[in-house]
């Protein structure tokens, strides 16, 4: 076989891999106790690796936050000194099976769901969502922050472990429903959401807390959001570590860069700046307000969904500022870099046609056209919260840079 | 003014009566305490007036269902004989502000929503929803439909009744939403039916037989149905009796005959033969097994839904058999047949333009082009129930009759 010929097999395997996955919501529990090699002293973030004193402000802020939720620190002083003490080890999400939006800070007694792929074995691991506002993803950390993180873990993740133990829930079915339903599951997860709080209601409603824990997920509109990713990333892991394959299996950001790895050189990064997002900022806000591109969320659009099933929710590019024509474009533009189309996620307005699957870095060198991420925007001070929500790109020199690699290692 | 000058005129207001109106769900109770003129002898069927000999037998079914549930029949023979007796009153709900789906058939014991639509001062009232397979609308009979009956009039009205007073709610809000989510609401409910239940879900939460009230409507797709359209009549009423308009105000099938009336012609029926759907059946059926067209659903095209906002779902142009483009052709079709644009109900796939509302008689029998209507099909033997969904279509006999009497009434 030449080269051409091993790249093709590879891409079909990685390709099928990712199509043929199943995703099933199958408990919550603490960190610490799922995540493989999860321990006190160390903490999970977005994107690939970075040292605590590179992070942005608002990653910093919610590492701050999250060491006084663990209790190892009384105030955001004390746990920035902490942060900076080297006791603590500071990890991808991504490099433990995990995913987090924005910050995506995770530490061992946060409560997280667990996703499971059964056609291949494989876990992933997700915190809850704590909804809009004052969150700790954003760089919130006050008392509000903090108190409905205890919630959470006291009430919330319990609940949730209770109706998914009785029942687990089918994730990718969900997905693939919201893409019927004007989701493109990266911004948009109205119905989504919807979706799973009535797949859970009658296991839900015998708990003698229903009310409350079904009027927190009923108000929070991207709740699917923090099940959509572990979902779509136990899609994605099989599919690494697939010798000759060019297939992207993650794209992530942490703020200061954003990085991709290609199934071929599993563990690898590829790195290159994270863009300021364009988008519509919320009133009061600009550009200039803006932190750079941050969170895990991105492996939606590794799988397909996001930007690039754009299609599929105009309402989302029309709050960008574009047209229902440029939400089918950015789908279109995704099939030029994609090696085939889901099998299960369908959209209506593309006639049906699956979703574009499997990034392909030899394509999007080729075409130098890259992936639109839809994702919100962090003001860049720590606190602030959301200000917007937009479209960012990973930069070229990821994609160039893990070709390059690529053909040193393969003899390209 | 010359005549032209009049129907515009005319036309414009009613347009714009139907377009400005809200329709906000605000109790429900026996219709026999909330339906203006509703007495015990009375029965409300969909479509046209039809004496109880001349109907089809899925509706003479639901009529001698509904008599048992009144207590005034032992059995179905019974019932027949007191139909045919002379003691019963049959009326189109239309007449009475209320709306039926397939047959209509409507009691004085039978709970009832009422929604108001705040702008005008009217109400309109609807039967519940009993979800699919056999149910007294499709001429099922037996004592599973009257139990459930019982057990709806019981439990699920009663409940909704504190429910709603609560917190009424905003029926139109719900439907335009619904058509973000690929609802066209007419064939398709998936969308709207969980937005309401999640709308009123904190309250009916507070109630001691929350878990079965949930789950009834949960498991129920459609659910919507009975909501949606008396929220669409309650749009069209106030529309009803404005002088030279020809902007049609009710459109429905008693499986015999499909009659129209306009607003110019206040009270008086055009009607023509009730087609056979078109469409996909279930397996083992066929065209030949079909009722002609019933129900009071077709309201919901009548206020621009359903068939006429096709290009919101083309998941039920699939149903049926077309492609993502016919939907985009029946509601273009639409706008050629309508005085203008909702501007509440705005289609994606459209970009964004409103759903086409006001159907204008004129425009109709210039273009010789006919709404399509979004349908389930009826067995046409009683207590067999649904098998299949397709599109029908009002007869032209009726706006060419129409057309003919407006000329004589305005001197056209």
């Amino acid at each position: 076989m030449d080269i051409s010929e091993e790249i093709e097999k590879a891409n079909r395997k990685a390709f099928d891999i990712m199509n043929r996955g199943k995703a099933v919501l199958t408990d919550f529990d603490f960190a610490r106790k799922v995540i493989p090699g999860m321990k006190e002293n160390i903490i999970l973030h977005a994107g690939p690796p970075i040292d605590y004193a590179d992070m942005i402000d608002p990653m910093k802020a919610a590492v701050q936050g999250a060491l006084m939720f663990e209790g190892k620190a009384e105030n955001l002083e004390e746990a920035d000194k902490l942060a900076r003490s080297g006791e603590i080890e500071f990890k991808p999400c991504h490099e433990v099976s995990s995913v987090g939006p924005m910050a995506g800070i995770t530490t061992a007694s946060m409560f997280v769901a667990v996703v499971e792929n059964p056609e291949f074995g494989n876990r992933t691991f997700c915190n809850l969502h704590e909804g809009r506002g004052k969150i700790l993803r954003f760089g919130a950390t006050g008392k509000e922050v903090l108190d409905r993180l205890n919630w959470m873990n006291e009430n919330l993740g319990p609940a949730l472990k209770e109706v998914v133990k009785k029942k687990p829930v089918d994730l990718k079915s969900i997905a693939a429903e919201g893409v019927q339903m004007g989701d493109e599951l990266h911004q948009r997860y109205r119905a989504s959401s919807l979706l799973f709080l009535s797949s859970i209601s009658e296991n839900l409603l015998e708990l003698p807390n229903a009310k409350e824990i079904f009027k927190f997920i009923a108000d929070r509109e991207q709740f699917f959001l923090n099940l959509a990713m572990p979902a779509m990333k136990a899609l994605a892991d099989p599919a690494d570590g697939i010798k000759y394959s060019t297939i992207v299996t993650r794209m992530t950001r942490n703020g200061v860069s954003f990085g991709i790895q290609v199934s071929g050189m599993k563990g690898k990064w590829f790195t290159g700046k994270a863009e300021v997002p364009i988008g519509l900022y919320f009133t009061g806000f600009s550009q200039k307000d803006a932190a750079g591109d941050f969170g895990d969320s991105a492996i939606m659009e590794t799988l397909g969904l996001g930007g690039l099933s754009s299609a599929a929710a105009p309402a989302v590019t029309r709050f960008v500022g574009g047209s229902p024509k440029d939400a089918i474009h950015a789908t279109e533009q995704g099939y030029k870099i994609t090696y085939g189309q889901s099998k299960d996620i369908l959209l209506p307005a593309m006639d049906f046609q699956g979703a574009p699957l499997g990034i392909d870095i030899l394509k999007v060198n080729e075409t130098n056209i890259l992936p639109s991420i839809n994702t919100g925007i962090a003001h860049k001070k720590a606190g602030i919260g959301q200000i917007g929500g937009g479209i960012s790109h990973p930069p070229l020199k990821a994609f160039n840079d893990a070709l390059r690699e690529y053909a040193e290692v393969y003899g390209l």
